[in-house]
């Protein structure tokens, strides 16, 4: 068995614990709080509505609830429908070193499966921690070059994520939980060109739809190939994976979960840092005359969309995104991002003064602007994201998200998940959502 | 829109039509014999058992015919069971261009989507053909190097056979097609590292599965990457494709179909011109003191296992192949192929004596061997599968390997295809098998 297979399987299997274990369980129960809020909030997008109504119209035994309706479907269908709901905004939780969006891929397989065998809400919280930081690690192993050849993290780091959460809770022997994995090896897919179409979300439900079904079948006795991720032809060979093995180091004692990014704007991550940067300075729309930004270069072929015309492209643009923040158009509210936000006149026209630069010097995390004022003025600012955030102030920005995206639900929500969440009162939320 | 998808949107939704139309659906509803004779003999292989289980346990609405159980299924489920089953052998159809199994990925598409529809048999022929030709001309485009990378086309162009053939049939516009073939291009997975396992099975399922559900999406409104094909970050750049564009020479008026390949022994086709050759060599077992095989590079990582230890490792294993035909092991039959015969003491001791050669000059489809006897005598033969077999003694061939495994069953399956298939017969064969 490979190295790195060898190292999921025994963290797959392992007791969460040590000095660490009780922060990253409240990190992961904020994530849940999140992932949920935006599951909800982004069920009725149209790519939430056609994936839910092809799994309903199959129908099938009733073992998971799934957002917006209130009857269940087979665990595989419901990881499925919630795992596209819940990437739909594009709203969810980011870890940049995974490079991609954790909570998307690996919750909603967690939940399913939980539902299904009626596990408590504290193996649930562990079978997503454990298929979180399984993903990230295995992102971080699979590294930027994975990512700059083409594929999404989302959708291939997170599969075996939601395949360690699902094979977790299902019991799996180390030996099946290898089987698991290694047919997990050659299902998980998902490319970057998808995005700014529907391919996007699409991803977060292949790759939890695949956690379920690859350790569905190696409980009932699939075998597959042991070399599947780490071999000549295995996964991270045959997909432009760098294979830095210190992506593992500290696996099970350290978590990578604790330093995951959440949102508090409604679009692509890469932006996030450029919006902060300039919701710190001072100038009306009517008075700027140009606006430059320094990213890094990474971004340029991600969020880097010159003239949007849809708003879902508004979200992978610097330029319209800046315009929007400048007008004071509110970048946290979902309703921003339309169509007719895209073809405004007035953040066209000014979107046309923002320059986008690449520079190696800034981090991917960060942003430098500069705005130059009609009268000749310039003003600087910058900002990291990686700034921290101390655990109790971040549950409250999470809590303000929840209420601001679902109003008085989220109070009842809020309290399902909590610390350890109440499973039951959870997925009813989600099935009358 | 990119040249490929282009290509491959205008082939699918237009009329099969030209000279070789005829003789093309002559081949295909051989293929379709053919592929219903190995889904029902691999029915109960325990990949085919454990997927069709799986399927089972989730249920839903009885859409169409799965083989092996009477029950019907939706028809994603459908497809998945119907191809895995029918690669469960590793005894279906191949093409040597394409590189891969063509009517496995997309067979169980047209049937199960054409079966929902209530299609004439008619149309389940020209969906089935269209989506085979597809993938096979795909499968040239992504080409050899895609192939040692460690892709294989049976389940990466193969999925997009089936979307299109799973597309033709929804009566996609040529918009929806390119959005179907776009998502398809996300999903569409499989690595050859698989290969002896039950891995390499579920590349069929998987493929099939594809093509069901982007199809299916594309109608219901769903978009997806013009550019997911073709672009700087499209399926064929990132997984090693060539992108040789006289693959698409002809399409449309001339059939690669025409020269796909059918097994006549139960192993990796990679072994059938060795077979072919060795079975003209009349020398017995205990006379032989040495086996020299010459066979082209590319089945050295594919059919080369020099000591399997079960039977499915028996397919890919050249040495114990050589011995068992040698020692008149029946290679057509399933039976031959078990964990005994891979332990059996003679056959190891034969295979220890076969020495198997890469040799650039000899083609891909045949084999050269020499064996030499006790007493000094050498023998030699050589084979080429591609010496072309008339269309008329390809059906007598494919009908008496039908019979010999189904036994009676064959002739009532016989009827149901003919040239022009009896869709309703064929489903109720399926689902008593």
């Amino acid at each position: 068995m490979g190295h790195v297979m060898d190292k999921l399987v025994r963290f797959g299997v392992a007791p969460v614990m040590g000095d660490q274990a009780h922060d990253a369980r409240e990190m992961m129960a904020m994530s849940l709080l999140d992932w949920a809020t935006v599951a909800i909030a982004g069920r009725n997008e149209p790519v939430a509505r056609i994936v839910r109504e092809m799994a309903v119209d199959d129908g099938g035994d009733g073992q998971a609830s799934i957002v917006g309706r209130s009857r269940k479907l087979p665990v595989r269908a419901a990881a499925m429908v919630n795992g596209v709901a819940s990437h739909a905004l594009d709203y969810d939780d980011t870890h940049f070193a995974h490079i991609g969006h954790p909570s998307v891929a690996v919750v909603p397989a967690a939940l399913a499966v939980s539902e299904w065998i009626r596990a408590p809400g504290s193996e649930l919280l562990d079978a997503a921690l454990v298929g979180v930081e399984g993903s990230i690690r295995l992102g971080r192993w699979l590294g930027r070059n994975h990512y700059q050849t083409g594929f999404h993290q989302t959708a291939t780091a997170g599969a075996f994520g939601a395949t360690l959460a699902a094979g977790r809770l299902l019991a799996l022997s180390s030996h099946q939980m290898a089987h698991a994995l290694g047919l997990c090896a050659t299902r998980a897919s998902g490319l970057k060109s998808q995005f700014g179409t529907m391919g996007k979300p699409y991803h977060a439900g292949l790759a939890t739809e695949t956690g379920v079904e690859v350790a569905r079948a190696a409980k009932a006795g699939f075998t597959s190939a042991r070399e599947g991720i780490e071999g000549p032809q295995g996964f991270g060979r045959t997909h432009a994976g760098e294979g830095d093995m210190t992506a593992f180091d500290g696996l099970g004692r350290q978590w990578d979960s604790l330093t995951i990014s959440h949102k508090f704007h409604a679009c692509c991550h890469g932006i996030h840092a450029m919006l902060e940067a300039l919701s710190k300075i001072d100038c009306a729309a009517g008075d700027v005359a140009e606006i430059q930004l320094w990213t890094h270069p990474r971004w340029m072929s991600v969020c880097n969309i010159p003239h949007p015309s849809t708003g879902l492209e508004v979200k992978f643009s610097y330029a319209h995104c800046a315009a929007m923040i400048l007008s004071d158009v509110d970048t946290a509210a979902l309703e921003s991002f339309s169509d007719q936000v895209a073809r405004d006149p007035a953040l066209v026209a000014l979107a046309s003064r923002v320059h986008v630069v690449a520079d190696d010097n800034i981090s991917e995390t960060a942003a430098r602007v500069e705005v130059t004022k009609n009268n000749g003025a310039v003003l600087s600012r910058d900002h990291n994201l990686k700034a921290p955030v101390r655990l109790a102030d971040r549950r409250l920005k999470l809590e303000a998200k929840s209420r601001a995206l679902l109003g008085e639900r989220a109070d009842q929500l809020i309290e399902a998940v909590g610390s350890l969440p109440d499973l039951p009162a959870l997925c009813t939320l989600l099935r009358t959502s």
